[in-house]
């Protein structure tokens, strides 16, 4: 063994984190070696307080850190509106936006047939449950823009219009401050598809 | 705040970790959140026991975790071939060749006057007390090949040869698997500099 077993071990549990492999496991154990002692504990602590402080909010499945998640424990928000989205971090990226004050619905996840992934493994009984309980009158489909977020848009839309719902998605079309030369075709097929008249 | 303070504070200490941009944090404060309680703690607990057990061998000043460091404790190492090094992961590297069996010393960095590195900065002193104490007959410059690091060797050669020492450097060349084609002209030109003759 190269490394003696104290060092070793923690380059292996840092190489089992996604994205960090057998150099940067080993880069970074050696940056926690050189690191006054306050620094490394301090992320330790960090890694046992989430698993012991961080749960799902038992309404949207979001994380939280008390009984419900902070944003369906803010009174402010609209509760006629649901964003569902396959991830707590969509609710990240969707707040940064600062244009939603609904609330969210965190499914875990798209249906993903060739992987088992159907229905029942993800938040979906869960949220056909809300729709009533909240009086919710529209719900947006925030999915990914992949095959999988598609296919899982389509089979909710399909069991929520006959509801009497106002269903709706994310538009798609260029992003702010991207060059149309560089765009798939894809994308220039959809921004050309729901292009809208200029207001002059 | 997008994200609650036990979360966010996860975050942020990986994101201090060297090559974990704000993305791969979230991703990985993510994956922590998933992984059963005893994955994380095993991390935990890994990180402190290293700022804990492991120190610096007080002789050649690699990472050791008992009195001496595991090559300086092996009694079969030459002890009169020396390897100066810039880090300890340079000695994993070495060993991995299997081609060395004297010992090493771990500068801990290379000279570099623009950010105020000098000899005095690195373990440079105790690398020439060792020289009389252990009977060193070669020191291995093993510095690495780039501007400092060459700095670095020069420094040390012209110091170490009036002391009537051996004192040698890493072969310059073509690195094996390469591609005579992608290699650099400088690389090229040490491979023809330091070409041998061939047994046949």
């Amino acid at each position: 063994m190269a490394y003696g077993v104290v060092m070793q071990a923690l380059i292996d549990e840092l190489g089992r984190l996604p994205g960090i492999g057998p150099k940067s496991a080993q880069r970074i154990a050696f940056h926690l070696l050189k690191v006054a002692p306050e620094d490394a504990v301090r992320l330790a602590e960090a890694i046992v307080a989430v698993k012991e402080r961080v749960t799902l909010c038992p309404r949207c499945f979001n994380v939280a850190e008390g009984e419900l998640c902070n944003i369906c424990s803010d009174s402010r928000r609209d509760g006629s509106v649901l964003c569902v989205v396959e991830d707590p971090r969509d609710i990240v990226a969707l707040e940064k936006a600062q244009e939603f004050r609904g609330r969210y619905h965190v499914l875990h996840g798209a249906l993903n047939p060739i992987e088992g992934v159907g229905p029942g493994q993800l938040r979906m009984g869960e949220l056909f449950e809300r729709l009533d309980d909240e009086g919710v009158k529209e719900v947006i489909l925030g999915t990914n823009p992949n095959l999988e977020g598609e296919q899982t848009l389509m089979y909710l839309a399909r069991q929520l219009k006959p509801l009497g719902l106002k269903v709706t998605r994310l538009a798609s079309g260029l992003p702010v401050g991207g060059d149309l030369e560089y765009a798939d075709e894809l994308t220039l097929g959809r921004a050309l598809e729901g292009r809208r008249e200029v207001d002059a």
